[in-house]
């Protein structure tokens, strides 16, 4: 069986604040639950939380431990089996090395944000490349105020912003990524 | 210019706990914060919040209102033309006959939810139908463990379930709304 070519990073560092500072943001207890069922249900095997503060990878492991382990489990084992794919991880690099494992072609790192930017391409392309199960691709999703400018120009893959259908797009991220899922992994169901 | 045809209701009463037992469930902040987002980004004029509880109307006002008055709507006026679009109200019903006003066409209601049940439409069928800009649809969202099979049985549509790719399916009504309203509303961006 061929492993499952694209994975996603909640990326916490480097990321903007609202004043355009390179911080690194709090961690959001949904998040980590919203995007890991997300995850699950579109067949990902690996959804990294990337945070270089040691206080904020121990919070992750516990919201994720305390339904991965006695009353909680057994309370909600689908809530388990999702959190069972998250990995909480100090940095991007690191995220890269995890994922390289079982894969010959170097990981792509492909980036979102809600801004328009030159080069970037639609998801139903991505959904194309996503055929070839031989090359892996690292999805990164930005907390705060977006991932850096520098991700950006780092990145193997600038997907474009979803459209909503007028002015306004200010999705949450997890609403991004339940979306930006189902458009690369979802199929359409036919009527009954 | 036509009133927008499609209205959201995320619904506390009635529906299902884990002891399949009928209830009103608690408000989840984030539920309000992020559909109202997607809401707004899918062109969306109305998203009720439907709880018969007083106490938890108060709370679902105080959440908007933290963010549509003072500190919060200063700080992030984004965030407050989103939860403009929220209005908090006491039963189904009562969505419906808020709604109705500027329509002559009956509003129809619509169902969603993780089970396969027979004669529901898939997602597409139901974009085609709302291209009939006067007859007003009002999408019932269930928390809880769901929306009563009474919702189901009374319903006008049945939606199809969102398909992931596996036999895992448990996404957060947070997601579920927003891969629904990019289904039924959203545009695929061409390349640049």
């Amino acid at each position: 069986m061929t492993a499952n070519n694209l994975a996603i990073a909640l990326v916490h560092y480097p990321v903007y604040n609202k004043h355009h500072e390179v911080v690194t943001s709090a961690l959001t207890n949904l998040d980590q639950h919203d995007i890991a069922r997300s995850s699950k249900t579109f067949g990902l095997d690996h959804f990294y939380i990337v945070t270089p503060s040691e206080e904020q990878q121990k919070l992750a492991e516990r919201i994720s431990g305390h339904w991965q382990q006695g009353w909680g489990a057994g309370y909600n084992p689908d809530r388990k089996e999702a959190l069972d794919i998250v990995r909480v991880i100090p940095s991007i690099t690191k995220a890269v090395e995890d994922f390289q494992s079982g894969f010959r072609k170097p990981v792509k790192l492909v980036v979102t944000g809600a801004a328009e930017r030159s080069g970037s391409i639609a998801l139903n392309i991505f959904r194309a490349l996503l055929q070839d199960s031989e090359q892996p691709y690292l999805l990164l999703l930005g907390t705060g105020w977006g991932l850096t400018d520098e991700c950006f120009a780092t990145a193997d893959i600038v997907l474009k912003p979803i459209a909503g259908n007028g002015i306004y797009n200010h999705l949450s991220v997890r609403s991004a990524a339940a979306i930006m899922l189902d458009r690369i992994r979802g199929i359409e169901r036919e009527d009954t």
